[in-house]
């Protein structure tokens, strides 16, 4: 008998949706491998868990548990709380990423032992400056995603906006130093999902739309992966070199299904 | 006969001054070489070369023709100017930036033919996404200056200050491309400056304190340099392997007038 999953991550935009647009055979997706448990991973720091879970019951998708929902904001605080149990932060993101960082630490601008650098509005000259000297006086620079851009929709419209690679270069420029980096492709939010499953990552399969983040990291620590071509990554472009190639290319996750069907993957139901 | 130079250039921050306050033997320095025709060029883009004229005046320093004074805010309003006439900007950086580049060109947040990151406050997460999108439409991305960090003093405090290297960082992840850059230890700075002084570079010493900037810079396009160590880099540190050698190091401007006319580059008057 070939391989068949016994859990399942799942990347959520450009693979169940795009901004605030539910994305084809999304549903269909969800309801056909609902028996297997499973963890949404997301690069994106801005929302909490409970707020993910709420946008994806908006888009008339089954209701999650934000138990279930790892980002990477989530997953730099559970992170940080093991490192150093009740630590002070000095954060630079979004408002989401500010909530759940103070579940587990506490925002501290003058004696942070971590300044976190996240997706979303927060970057300006006086915290970048503020960054710079605490990281001087020995804090960790840490970042919750290294995407370089970001695709959003914005009032209708397609927009690129910075990634966490993006707002976390002047602080690594002004440094000298590099950030501790924790989503997509680095190994700990795959880690972190596997750990939510109690499963290994041989008995799983990461779905996802970006070769660098999710098929790359995905490869990186023993994920097989399956790649949908909705999101950043666009039916026809060419395999970037120097990636390794996901176990499953196809261009939805309709195509998915069938190719699990077909192969016995997944039990039709 | 040796070595006689017809014109000088000179960086400030470090070598005349350290932000508010006076270096030893900037004075005498300046008199002993008032019979040369000088630049100063400084990598800082904030202030306005009549802002950096009335900053020398009120140190006690000779009074300069702000024709005197090339700063990389300037050098890339020209730059701008000689490859587009009436260009059409988006500045990222301070005021004075903004003032000087408005001297040429026209600020234009829509439909800007030009990125213009450079030192200073102006960086937040509008401008960053706002710029992304003009690069995008194919706007050229243009750095002021390269330096990662720059010293000041603030509320009497030393402080380390993101520089234009940093500041333009997150356009150049987000975008993929690199930016154009102006200042030293790119050639542009020093050629202006040596087409207002009317030399070559043969003819001329640049005397500074940064061995990555200043001393880089001026070796790439053939000046002889100075190295004095009150800025950046102090006395004792080894100088940084795979940087060419200055021509003179020396630990203060005192010690570069006692060398120089030990030697016959400079007459003693």
């Amino acid at each position: 008998m070939g391989f068949r999953p016994r859990g399942l991550l799942l990347d959520m935009d450009g693979v169940l949706y795009h901004g605030s647009r539910l994305l084809p055979h999304a549903r269909r997706f969800l309801e056909a491998t609902a028996h297997l448990p499973r963890v949404f991973v997301t690069n994106n720091p801005i929302r909490t868990p409970v707020e993910v879970a709420d946008h994806l019951a908006a888009l008339g998708l089954p209701r999650s548990d934000p138990a279930d929902v790892l980002t990477s904001g989530v997953a730099t605080a559970r992170w940080l709380a093991r490192e150093r149990p009740g630590f002070r932060f000095f954060a630079v993101g979004a408002d989401g990423l500010h909530r759940v960082l103070a579940e587990h630490g506490t925002e501290d601008a003058e004696n942070a032992e971590f300044v976190v650098v996240g997706e979303g509005p927060g970057l300006d000259y006086d915290t970048l400056s503020r960054g710079i000297d605490l990281i001087r006086n020995g804090a960790t620079l840490v970042s919750t995603n290294p995407d370089p851009s970001v695709d959003a929709v914005v009032a209708g419209r397609h927009r690129v906006l910075p990634g966490g690679g993006a707002l976390v270069a002047p602080f690594e420029v002004a440094t000298g130093l590099r950030a501790t980096t924790i989503g997509k492709p680095e190994p700990l939010l795959f880690v972190m999902a596997l750990e939510r499953l109690g499963l290994s990552a041989a008995e799983c399969v990461m779905v996802g739309d970006r070769p660098d983040t999710d098929i790359a990291g995905a490869a990186r620590v023993g994920l097989r992966c399956a790649l949908v071509r909705t999101g950043r990554f666009l039916p026809g472009a060419s395999w970037p070199a120097g990636e390794p190639p996901p176990d499953w290319d196809v261009p939805d996750l309709r195509s998915l299904l069938l190719r699990w069907w077909r192969d016995g993957v997944l039990e039709q139901r």
